[in-house]
């Protein structure tokens, strides 16, 4: 036992140590590395990639953790448990897929995003179809090898991205999704949209300046300079190895002022997430947070809560207006919040508006649904996607451009994944209303005191990286099971 | 044989991918890393180190290195016999120190540059005299270790740092200084210095403008934009891993406006040397140059014989003028050049102008030479210094601080290390003069043809990377040994 916790935390050292360097290649290629550096830096890659391979596939180490699993009951520290048995369900999948079928799926996988994007930039679905296919064909294959007595099916694929939240926890949140807020959506996208000032849409914001409220936001959010910095890319993200190195990336368009700002603020939530887990997981498997959701849970909160709430504005507007004095001329921080907070009918997941969101999500946790089940054949997908689209979000794509073949995560391998992009907000809402009550959150706001709000989310949320499920972190921050309710509330009461 | 050679070449495949990440991570950090991530970074670099050095010290790996360099005449491929050649010295010792000796040393050094920091700033030299004497009488000990029949003495550090120069070399060279150069600076700088329009040390240069300038350079310099990136850095330094990915970094200071645009252009002599070796060199030992004196020319020759040339500023003063437009208001080219062209005694190394530089490098070689042979203890290297600083640059040090302590070289054991920066800018002069007979290099330089000097110092320098020894490098563009008297007489026709 004593051998076997030491080789684990032996090889844990090593894999944590070849995992920061390859996310140090990660984040110097999105950010900066010269393009014609590619060929060379993939050659390093696989050397090392491949020494990874040997330490994370070394027998002893495997036979040790399924030892140590076997084992639990015996280990003291809580902590080591989960860690280990996080570590043996993704060994799972080594263990009892067939290797050639898993290769094979690796190398389909690797190159589906290639197809995919020249199948979107054809509108040509055909083009596709048959990657998918075999995607989807493996997926049903994958649940059959890993299902166990308590998880089958789509189950077990929504677990690998937030455990414990298989279909009856999803049905349940979506079907209150489907009552109570399609048709509150379809009332309110059904006005006609109020018309802005044409200087918020048609003006130029130069990079610059929005850079300078950006770096104005990190000290508004009291983002920690010392453990990260902001830096640009093509699109917005955080790279973070350990709670004293968590970046962030912003990307400034100077015809869109809003773009860069609530980018920044986004990716902020994500940082103070991993930056204010607790230090003791550093050096474990357990840093980083619990899940996709959660994850999201607090990038949205930030973003959309704070960051798009009237009090946030009142505070900061004239910060703005200050940089951007011709462009925000005669604009009263109330346009900017409407024009900030619009909400209409789209096509366009990633451009779709707070109040839609979830729903262009709930579309693709249906589809994702009926094709592992079988009830549904991918060339029928993208007849089926327009219809749910009419149906939840009131408006039906022309191209499949613009429809199915909009997203590219299904050409990676991703099925299960799509649904915790609409868990965030609703957990946000959750957290909100349990926060509210220990601390008044727009007061804090008012009184640019976000601090006080990142110390709550530390507090109840973010010391606990992965050491506690996305259900046990609710029960901790809300002292309830996931409830959609409040999420529902909240945005009827923002866009009544 | 070709077990041997394959054991190698996977050795070597894997040492640079190691090198690639150790390289990436040192980038980082010089130049973003936020500064509280220091500590988890070291962690994972310990254990990665601890990796490579398993790879490196393979037995198997040492005893094919070995018997190639015994069976070197049967390796066909002359640059694969360079770099088993190089291989194996490097080896040596390895193998021939003890491993205790070595390891003390390596520990003496690693603490070496706190001691010397302290020392220095609280310009009390007996607090580094100790530590100075054991580095000292390690490298004597050193030497000992691995004379051979050709070389002995100071001669074996010499060649660590340029390969076939040592004490008969540089005497010749530093005699040649110390006859027709020393009287001649003494002389220069004995006259009354020019004084210039104040707006030129009084001015502020921001740095936005200073950057673009940089960055004008590049272009100019015809700096590869696809196989490297300009950064920011505490000190300017050039960062390449190979000749895809070469990096350089400057310094803007917001009330000098040499010192960025000359640093940028030093980099840049630095990085398009290692950019234009041949690219079969990427994947072995040979890339990035083959010494420490061939690097400096050209960096030295892109500096000062190109950047400071007044045919350069001829056509680029009006791009300057237009960015600094208020603070370069009425001052004229010729004035500017005077300007950035100044020679005068001083007693800072790093801070010495062009013509006085390689007498500082003098006072060093010097001393080296003699507390190598035991004609000088570091007890009495003070006052030795302040003397030859005296008989070579004309000016004597009143502390130890701007004297002795001024460099932390010997503190991290670099002895042999300095005389290379001066047979810098000696082989730029040699090699411009023999260029000049093929190629009219001001009509290039004024007709923006930058170009023209990169090809031809990539056909008869930067191609060979590592593959030829210096001397070798000299012979091929100047068909002649090293002569310093190009040099002499480039600074006695500019400084005259």
């Amino acid at each position: 036992m004593e051998n076997d916790i030491k080789l684990f935390k032996e090889t844990r050292a090593k894999i944590k140590a070849y995992g920061y360097f390859t996310w140090l290649m990660s984040w110097d290629q999105e950010t900066e590395a010269p393009k014609g550096s590619v060929e060379y830096r993939t050659k390093q890659y696989e050397i090392i990639a491949t020494e990874m391979y040997h330490v994370e596939s070394n027998p002893a180490y495997l036979e040790a953790i399924e030892r140590l699993y076997q084992n639990l009951d015996q280990l003291g520290d809580p902590d080591f448990k989960t860690e280990i048995k996080k570590t043996y369900k993704g060994l799972r999948v080594i263990k009892l897929v067939p290797m050639n079928e898993y290769i094979d799926y690796q190398v389909l996988t690797s190159q589906g995003s290639h197809i995919w994007a020249q199948a979107k930039e054809e509108n040509n679905f055909e083009l596709f179809r048959p990657t998918l296919e075999k995607i989807v064909e493996f997926n049903r294959k994958l649940v059959k090898y890993l299902e166990t007595d308590e998880l089958k099916g789509y189950d077990i694929l929504l677990d690998f991205f937030e455990e414990g939240f298989g279909v009856k926890e999803y049905d349940l949140f979506f079907d209150t999704l489907k009552r109570d807020l399609v048709p509150f959506v379809m009332e309110v996208t059904a006005r006609k949209p109020k018309t802005f000032n044409r200087k918020l849409s048609k003006s130029v914001f130069p990079a610059l300046q929005q850079k300078a409220f950006s770096h104005y936001l990190m000290d508004v959010f009291s983002y920690n300079k010392n453990h990260g910095l902001l830096k640009e890319s093509a699109h917005p993200f955080t790279s973070g190895v350990t709670s004293t190195d968590t970046r962030i990336t912003t990307h400034y368009h100077e015809d869109q002022l809003a773009s860069s700002i609530f980018s920044t603020i986004h990716e902020m939530g994500h940082a103070i997430y991993e930056m204010q887990n607790d230090l003791k997981y550093d050096d474990t498997f357990l840093h980083g947070g619990t899940s996709l959701g959660i994850h999201e849970s607090q990038s949205r909160m930030y973003e959309n809560m704070i960051g798009r709430s009237k009090v946030f504005w009142d505070l900061h507007y004239p910060k703005l207006v200050e940089l951007f004095p011709k462009q925000l001329k005669n604009i009263e921080v109330d346009e900017f919040l409407a024009y900030i907070n619009q909400a209409k009918r789209s096509l366009i997941r990633i451009e779709a508006d707070e109040l839609t969101y979830a729903l262009h999500v709930m579309v693709r946790y249906e589809l994702e649904k009926q094709l592992i089940k079988g009830t549904l054949k991918v060339k029928d997908l993208p007849k089926k996607w327009n219809q749910l689209m009419k149906a939840y979000v009131g408006i039906r794509p022309k191209t499949d451009r613009e429809g199915v073949l909009q997203d590219i995560h299904w050409s990676g391998g991703a099925i299960g994944y799509f649904p915790t992009y609409a868990l965030g907000s609703a957990y946000a809402a959750q957290m909100y209303q349990a926060m509210n009550k220990e601390l008044d959150i727009e007061k804090a706001i008012a009184e640019n005191n976000i601090k006080a709000i990142n110390e709550w989310l530390k507090i109840h949320v973010h010391q606990f990286a992965g050491s506690k499920t996305p259900k046990e972190i609710l029960q901790i921050c809300s002292q309830e099971d996931f409830n959609p309710h409040y999420y529902v509330e909240y945005l009827k009461a923002k866009f009544r």
